[in-house]
């Protein structure tokens, strides 16, 4: 591997820490910063359906729509084992394993008040002016509990 | 560190997140492709003996112990903090703190309807045409919760 | 990135491996290892007071602090996605999200029988004499659950 290719792994590496750190510190600011404008989201295995149109596009629509959902919900993301592949000279694909788990408040419209989720990222990154951003970003789940 | 240890020991990282993703999706010949065929499997302190005999040797021996034994499982294994070291112009040695959870269903052998354990793996690699492979894995615990 | 930096980040990555692995498995010598002489070392978001006070000064009077207090106690803890930057020549700074887990023995002064955390460590390191180590640790929690 290039050094060039190692510093672009450390890169997407704490591009990576910087979408849990904000996400989990309802740091919205940040955490839109870690997207691509053109951001597209694939949470459908989450949401219960797979047609296109639950895909979400844009990063300001992702963050319309994750924001007031986790007001009243604590989060914890966590994130390891990455693999990044080189698709191109400025694009990677990555994959993490990932663990969540969310405490609601009541007043929240989400229809449990616990959840606690394991699965893995699928994700892919742009390197656009130098800084590496979430491209796309797919959950797929090994096994979600609720209550 | 010299450049290609550098990419050595990404190349291990990845290595071993390929190990539990394959692992945890039950692709057993992904699996298989993290192992030496010499591979040397120590997991005597969670299945109760330490004498050598319970050593198992071989990734397909593994194989063929842990594939049909987790095939009424649902698995969650989790990597963390890795420290590697160099021990030959080909090998290394690792240690990751590890947790893992196993979800029991009916029909199942397993004495155990789940499982929650936390330990650390020890584990050495051998470089082989270019390719890193875990040429032997041993699990210690710090805890292990079960019912 | 110079490869003298990504030499020392992952340097990093293992001094702080060790920092878990060596509390975890109770080896406070290892564990002193870790940290500079003149660590301070900032739990109080956990202690439940903000005055100066409370603040650790010394890697020896954290272990004469930490030792004894996990005697009777078995902890499992886990650090995720690091975040570390250079701040000098032999210095840098690093965040680490992290889970705890900890399980009191009877006879332990601890007030409470488990707790389980979540959140972040905010860290500096110094290297000298070629060495790294942890020259301040401030704990920021998320959530924590005890019981």
């Amino acid at each position: 591997m290039l050094q060039a290719d190692l510093t672009d792994v450390l890169a997407i590496h704490a591009l990576k820490a910087r979408y849990f750190r904000t996400m989990d510190s309802k740091d919205w600011d940040g955490l839109r910063a870690c997207f691509a404008d053109d951001l597209i989201a694939d949470f459908r295995q989450s949401t219960g359906g797979w047609d296109e149109a639950q895909l979400i596009h844009g990063a300001d629509a992702y963050l319309a729509m994750i924001a007031p959902m986790l007001a009243e919900v604590a989060t914890v993301h966590h994130g390891h084992m990455p693999e990044i592949e080189f698709t191109g000279a400025d694009e990677a694909s990555g994959i993490w394993a990932m663990e969540d788990k969310l405490w609601v408040n009541e007043g929240s419209a989400l229809p449990f008040k616990w959840l606690h989720g394991y699965g893995h990222y699928h994700e892919q990154y742009r390197k656009d002016g130098g800084v590496w951003r979430i491209a796309a970003i797919k959950l797929t789940r090994l096994r979600v509990d609720a209550g």
